[in-house]
C-alpha cells in the first residue's frame, strides 16, 4: 500500500482550502499558528474531500466498491452480448454497477492477467468463457476478490456453463438416429488459431456420440475453421470436396452452420436430402433458416453467474459451485433421414 | 453536497483506530485530551482511509472517477453491442473504465432519468440512441458531467450519428432508378409501440425520396411493426396482402429485411423479380442473404463518441459538436429492375 499518497492528501486539501500544505498539516495535527476558524474550515474540507464528495467515498469507507467487473472476449457477438445482458440485468436489480473489461485475443489476455486492471476497482469479477492458461488463472487470486465464471470453466472458481460434451454427443445421436454414418464436424478456432474449451468439449462429445452409435470417426471429415459465418462456409467447402463426402455435419455454432448452409445453397446441394446440418445455440437467426440446433439459454447463464456472485458478496455460500444449465434439441428442417448421394450406390 | 456525511467519516476512522468518535474529533481538531501518539495515529489512519487505500482514492483526490458511463437500451442486439464495442475499445486505450447502464423500455428510462444512478460515479456519460423526452434530456444536466450521444441526437449535447433522412432518401432513389413506382416501407416501433428518432428520420427520407423521384406516397404501403426479424416478417405479410402490392420495399433495418425475405420465400414470391428489398446496416448476416443495404459503420460511431468524450475530459473542445458518419449503398441481389407482377398488365 502506497503510504506516500498522504502527500497528495495534504496538497489536495491545501488547494481546496486555499492555504499552504504546512497550514493543513498544522491544522490537522492541532499545532499552533492556525486560527480556530481556519482550522475548522480545513478539517471540514478534509472531511468533505474524503467522505462526502460522492458515493465513492462511502464505498471506500466500507472497503466495497459496489461494482462487479466482467471480463468478456468479444461484446459485439451474439453469445457474449447476450450473456452480458443476463449478467447486467441481475446486477442492476441488486443495485450493483458493472465494469466491462473487454479482453480480445491472447495479447489482451496476457496483459489483463499481468496487470489485473480491475484490481481494487471491483468487489468481484465474472470471467466469461475465455481460454485461460493455468498460470493466468492463478493470477486471478491476486485480485483478492470473488471470481465467478460464466459460459465456461476456470480453475477452482464457481462456474455456470452447459455440458458441451453432452451437446456434441446429442448432436451425433440425433444424426445417427436418422441413419447417418458419414458424419462430419466443423470445429472452430479463434483468430489466433486457438481452439477454445467449448470447441474441445463439443469435439469430444462428437467422438463419444460416434462411438456410442458404433460409427467410425473419419478424421478427414473433421475440419477446423475460424469462428463465424465465413468459417462455416469455408468448412463446408472443404467437406464437400471430400470423396465420399459426409451426409450430415455438426457445426460448432449456429453462426457457423448458417455459413455452411449458404455454401450448400451456392453449391446446389439440397438440405436435408443431400446434407443434414445441426449446430448449437438457437441463435435468433436459427429459426429463420429452419435450422436444427441444440438450444442453450445464454442470457440465463449470465443471470445465474451474477446470482452466484451476489451470493458470495453477501457472504452466502452459493448452493452449487458448478451450475450446469440444461440444453434442448430443437428439430427443424435442416436435418432429415439419410439418403445415399446420387452415384454413391456402387460403394 | 451532503455535509452530514462527516459523521460517517468520524465513525469509520474511529472504528479503524479503535477509539471513540469523540477522540477522533478531538484529535483532528487539535483539542486537548488526546496523546500525541494517538493523534498521530488517528491523522495517519484518516489520511490512509481517504487517499491511500486504492486507485479509487487517488481518483477521489482529483475529483475524477476515471470512469465513463454508457447508457444503452439493449446490449443483446447487434447494433448496440457493436457500438458498445467501439466505445469500449477507445476508452480502454485511454485507460478509462466503462460502466454500463442498461436502460430498456420507458419504465427503465423514466427511472434512470429520475434517479440518475450514474451521478457522481462517472466523469462523463455516453447515451446510445434512446428515445428521450425533452424533460428527461434536461435532467442530464443535473449529472454535472459531460454528456455525449452516440447513434442519435439529444438536446444540445455533442453527438455522432448517421444521416437517417439521407439513408431513407438514398434507398428510395436506388429503387426508383430501377423503375419501381409502388414502393413500400416497413417501419419499426419498440415493444412499447414507440417509433424511435432513427425510424422517424428514415421515414422522412423515404417520403423525400419519393417526392424527388416524382412518385406518389401510397400510405397503405407504409406499415409499422415491432423491431426485429418477426416484425419484418409481419410487415411483409401485410404488404403482400395489399392490392396492388408494392414491387419494392425499404425495411428499417437488415434484421427486419431478413424477416421480410423469409416471408417472401414462404409465400413463393421471387426476389428481386417480383419484389425488391433494401434496408440499412450491413449486418454480419446481410451478405449471407445477398441483401442490398445501406451500410453504416456502427463500431466507428461508438469509437467517435468515445473520442469526443475523451477530448472533453481532457479539457479539449472537440472539433465538431455533431459528427455525421458516412453511409454507403451496397448493391447485392435483393434489388433489381421492376417487373410488373403477373396479372397486373391490365392496370
Amino acid at each position: 500500500m502506497r503510504r506516500g499518497g498522504a502527500q497528495v492528501n495534504m496538497a489536495d486539501v491545501a488547494r481546496a482550502a486555499g492555504v499552504s500544505t504546512s497550514t493543513v498539516s498544522r491544522a490537522l495535527r492541532g499545532q499552533p499558528g492556525v486560527s480556530a476558524a481556519t482550522r475548522e474550515r480545513i478539517v471540514s474540507i478534509a472531511a468533505g474531500l474524503s467522505y462526502v464528495v460522492s458515493p465513492e467515498a462511502s464505498a471506500l469507507a466500507r472497503r466495497s466498491t459496489n461494482r462487479v467487473g466482467v471480463v468478456v472476449p468479444n461484446i459485439a457477438t451474439w453469445f457474449y452480448s447476450t450473456i452480458l445482458a443476463g449478467i447486467e440485468g441481475r446486477l442492476r436489480a441488486a443495485d450493483r454497477d458493472l465494469l466491462i473489461y473487454h479482453v480480445d485475443g491472447p495479447t489482451d489476455r496476457q496483459q489483463f492477467f499481468e496487470q489485473l486492471p480491475a484490481r481494487r476497482k471491483v468487489d468481484a469479477v465474472i470471467v466469461v468463457a475465455l481460454p485461460v492458461t493455468e498460470e493466468q488463472a492463478q493470477r486471478l487470486e491476486l485480485m483478492g476478490v470473488h471470481v465467478v465464471v460464466a459460459g465456461g470453466r476456470l480453475g477452482p472458481y464457481p462456474n455456470v456453463m452447459i455440458d458441451d460434451v453432452e451437446v456434441g454427443r446429442l448432436a451425433v445421436h440425433h444424426l445417427a438416429a436418422l441413419g447417418h454414418e458419414r458424419i462430419g464436424m466443423i470445429r472452430s478456432r479463434d483468430h489466433e488459431g486457438v481452439s477454445w474449451p467449448a470447441d474441445q468439449d463439443r469435439a469430444r462429445g462428437f467422438r463419444l456420440g460416434l462411438e456410442q452409435a458404433g460409427l467410425e470417426v473419419h478424421e478427414e471429415l473433421v475440419v477446423t475453421e475460424k469462428w463465424g459465418v465465413q468459417g462455416g462456409r469455408d468448412g463446408m467447402r472443404r467437406l464437400l470436396a471430400r470423396d465420399p463426402r459426409p451426409t450430415a455435419v455438426f457445426a460448432f455454432s449456429d453462426e457457423m452452420a448458417l455459413g455452411a448452409l449458404h455454401r450448400l445453397r451456392t453449391a446446389g446441394v439440397t438440405v436435408p436430402d443431400e446434407m443434414s446440418v445441426i449446430s448449437v445455440d438457437d441463435h435468433p437467426m436459427a429459426e429463420l433458416h429452419d435450422l436444427t440446433t441444440i438450444r442453450q439459454a445464454v442470457q440465463e447463464q449470465g443471470a445465474a453467474a451474477a446470482r452466484i456472485t451476489l451470493d458470495l458478496l453477501d457472504g452466502r455460500v452459493p448452493e452449487h459451485g458448478a451450475v450446469s444449465m440444461p440444453t434442448e434439441l430443437v428439430v427443424r428442417a435442416t436435418t432429415g433421414p439419410v439418403r445415399r448421394p446420387a452415384g454413391a450406390g456402387t460403394r
